[in-house]
């Protein structure tokens, strides 16, 4: 067996998503393998990251400067404020490169059965956001989820007051979808949507 | 977009075996939300590992103590060496917790196709162990591939002047195998190794 060490890494590379026990100690295999190549990297990296963590005060974002690299890029949009559940949709639509506004991370969804309400949620730094002017539109992009749809609809009626555009995600088919495989919510709502044809 | 150090991380994390970019990124954003939970125990265990890798100089197995755990246990009999291509296969005999004895690893399997010959493998200093004696059984423990027997062969001739029983792992149906499913390479095996029926 291997020592305590070898096995704590193990441990805490295990507990990553995506990778189980077997996983982790093919991985631990490959940084004790390759220790100038993936390990020191690895743990330089994760020392930079661990030292000046935080999150951003402005929307919410986790990362190693305050306000956060998006927050604090001129080139943003500061009027169009992209709504989002976690911070890893503001990571996937940030990706995407298609929003050119700023975010808003609400940490989670309004949620009866995990008991999570409204004063859980980073609503009222958003209304004080919104509250404080500049902005003419916000984009609820929220999970297409019960949920989702339901915070979506709870921050629309917090917000509505302002003399501003509330604009949500359109629903409907996914790029490549087959009728014939998607659910019957999703055909609804692409039906109910239905734009007549430029 | 994150701040370079988040992206060195995600780019350190997707190396991993196992990791593509996508899953690193998910990985990333777990250790920034669980910073104490996650995040510190990774890096400490990161730092140990780190601070004290060696090559056991004894059998080449990887670990932070040198000779390795393995080699340093006492409950070992030191009598029977098991000899394996990689350290992965060490780790993986040992886990199975079924070989009582000290390993020897060869680094790597002789192949003609990737230009790996004897004396890129640690068979010299597997000779000088059991020329050193004290050893009275070698287990064989290659892969059961064309090079792993390959390999298994040149190093049987290479100790057989030696009075040690050279042992090989045997060949035949995995546990739970189904005739029809199996290649023929393994039917063969296992008829031509059939045994008497107890």
């Amino acid at each position: 067996m291997a020592s305590p060490e070898i096995e704590a890494l193990t441990q805490a590379l295990s507990k990553l998503p995506g990778l189980g026990p077997r996983s982790a100690r093919r991985a631990v295999l490959h940084l004790l393998k390759k220790r100038e190549g993936a390990l020191a990297p690895l743990l330089n990296a994760l020392m930079a990251v661990e030292k000046n963590l935080s999150n951003c005060s402005i929307c919410g974002n986790i990362d190693t400067t305050n306000p956060c690299a998006v927050c604090a890029d001129p080139r943003r949009d500061a009027r169009a404020l992209c709504v989002v559940e976690e911070v890893a949709d503001l990571w996937a639509l940030d990706r995407s490169r298609l929003f050119p506004g700023r975010f808003h991370v609400l940490g989670g969804r309004l949620s009866a059965l995990e008991g999570v309400r409204p004063e859980d949620l980073a609503i009222e730094s958003l209304v004080r956001r919104i509250a404080d002017g500049g902005i003419d539109e916000v984009v609820l992009a929220m999970n297409a989820t019960l949920e989702g749809q339901t915070t979506a609809h709870y921050i629309a009626e917090r917000i509505e007051r302002f003399p501003i555009r509330i604009t949500q995600l359109a629903h409907g088919l996914p790029v490549g979808g087959e009728l014939d495989y998607l659910d019957e919510g999703t055909l609804a709502q692409a039906l109910r949507a239905r734009r007549p044809v430029a």
